[in-house]
């Protein structure tokens, strides 16, 4: 682990750039990320939610001994979220590395580690003592897998997990039990929503246990067309299972999303390039923008540039203006609270940066 | 008169800019032009809609001679409309040289002579014999009249004019009888109209004897808030006397516009600034666009270089813009017709090179 104080590990995330949003991976035309997250306990400690102040601090304390002591984790931050102010914690949000319940959660010792590259993060203390996350760009779960297990593996050495033969991990919630797994995809659909296919879609793959959410995971709103997809099931399968489906589920709706594709370049080709280049023209021209209206025209800018219309800016930027102009990160970069009004002209002006630099 | 064609005459016509539009005429950040036209009419012939055949050529040959004639005419072109296609006739239109109804009439022998900077254009055998009419950037009706006087002068020197003592020039409409006069100011007011104040000021001035039209005259609707305010009276009252009076009006609706651009500036100069510049993004970015939402967005941007907020393009390059972007323009400048997703395309061409030109 690395020594730090708070305030230098936070200055150090305002500068630094997840490799996840490089917009280098597999099918990064449609796929922005793969992420897997495994939910674990410690053998003998309530669960969190559940857990005395002492237990929780327990938690936090193994958790520093296991970064600390493992070369796995030599270039890790640990973040204790109890000093965190609201706009920092939310800050952590956005940037992927903590869910909105950890940030907003007010128990005590909660947590957060995580590596340089941001690929990895490990939530202490939320729903459940560890929540592990894998973050890769584009198609790679099974890339993931082999990373997130050896990680997974190193912390069992150090610690017993709760763990039953009969069903697996122990979890805090029920729906966790079993491989403790979560597996999902992030994927940019704009040719699916353009044709307003998406809701079937959404219906069918509901039905075969797959769930889908918005651009920040569970109980967020879909927003740039970016659709996060990952499965309910995690008991009765292994873990290569659960990511073997997940993959052909999405390999299915990205052949979806790929023939409409094709089909709007053959009949509407002037249209994806004026939707493209007014894209370019507002946001590289206006002076206030809402994070709603700049997610909107990123996701139609990115269609222009995955379809091969419009060749700048590259899709890594686009990943990484997603997350920058999202209010806490907005207000992290300017190093002072913003009201709503500056922040939409303080958006404006990074995004005319970016977009033109 | 020049001695050419009617291809050399209309490519000409293509190349060439009218004076008015140039933007550094007096008040020109809220006044586009200001024109006078005088009816006339020959004693002794019918008024053009109830002359026969021979009458009709009677005025049109009459009108070549005063043009061939007098030195005043040297650069002036005579165009028998007669010999045009619609295409034609609306290009000129457009060019605002001729009327709407003067285009689309089919009586024969109607004529236009117009001079190289088309500050002068004389519509021959219109509603009247003669329809002389002479243009100038910004507020500047008082040189404009004396231009226009200098021209009429000479016509009668060649032409006696129907005229009676009592009631002055005779005219085909009763509505002009007298001076024969119309002058007219072409006003861009986006502050009045952002505010809604357009419609009070236009009711008030219509009960004074005031009228407002569009950006193409009578009959025209008003697009790109630009507003043409002229004198409904022609009896009674001195040529002097009605543009002194036009004037004065004018300048209380400027003074309107301008205190309500001072407040905008004040209270909303963000707004302001964002709005002009994603007019200017969106118009030399976009692909496809109407003929409508151009002048929309040419408001808008105007507005911003009015105001001082941007300061590119020149008025002069805006007030071109919103005479090149129109459907019969656009189709003689590409030599050929063009249906309307044709004609969407072309204008964002156009434009794109005219803005970031």
């Amino acid at each position: 682990m690395q020594n730090k104080d708070k305030s230098k590990i936070l200055q150090n995330l305002k500068e630094s750039t997840a490799e996840w949003t490089n917009g280098q991976g597999p099918l990064s035309d449609i796929v922005i990320s793969s992420r897997i997250r495994l939910a674990r306990n410690v053998e003998g400690i309530p669960f969190s939610p559940r857990a005395e102040k002492a237990e929780l601090k327990n938690i936090f304390e193994l958790s520093r001994q296991v970064i600390e002591e493992d070369s796995l984790f030599k270039d890790s931050n640990l973040l204790l979220l109890d000093e965190l102010t609201p706009l920092e914690s939310q800050f952590l949000v956005e940037k992927h590395l903590i869910s909105i319940y950890h940030a907003r959660e007010k128990r005590l010792y909660r947590g957060c580690v995580f590596n340089q590259k941001e690929t990895l993060s490990i939530m202490i203390n939320e729903e459940d003592h560890f929540r592990i996350q894998y973050l890769l760009s584009g198609l790679q779960l099974n890339n993931i897998w082999e990373l997130i297990n050896e990680i997974d593996n190193k912390i069992e050495k150090k610690v017993t997990y709760a763990f039953s033969e009969k069903e697996g991990y122990l979890t805090s919630c029920p729906t966790n039990v079993g491989t403790g797994m979560r597996a999902s995809i992030m994927l940019h659909l704009p040719a699916l929503a353009m044709v307003n296919g998406i809701n079937d879609i959404l219906k069918a793959i509901s039905k075969i246990g797959y769930v889908v959410r918005g651009f920040y995971g569970e109980g967020t709103e879909v927003m740039g067309n970016l659709f996060q997809v990952s499965n309910q099931i995690t008991l009765g399968l292994s873990e290569e299972e659960i990511i073997d489906n997940l993959e052909k589920v999405n390999q299915q709706i990205i052949n979806k999303e790929k023939k409409i594709r094709r089909d709007l370049l053959s009949n509407s080709k002037s249209q994806l390039e004026d939707q493209a280049w007014r894209a370019y023209g507002i946001l590289s021209s206006a002076r206030i923008i809402s994070s709603a209206e700049a997610m909107e025209l990123l996701s139609k800018l990115r269609f222009g540039v995955e379809l091969g219309i419009i060749s700048h800016p590259k899709l890594g930027t686009l990943n990484k203006l997603m997350l920058l102009i999202q209010p806490a990160y907005l207000q992290m970069l300017a190093g002072k609270d913003l009201d709503p009004f500056s922040r939409d002209l303080q958006r404006a002006i990074l995004i005319r940066d970016k977009i033109s630099g």
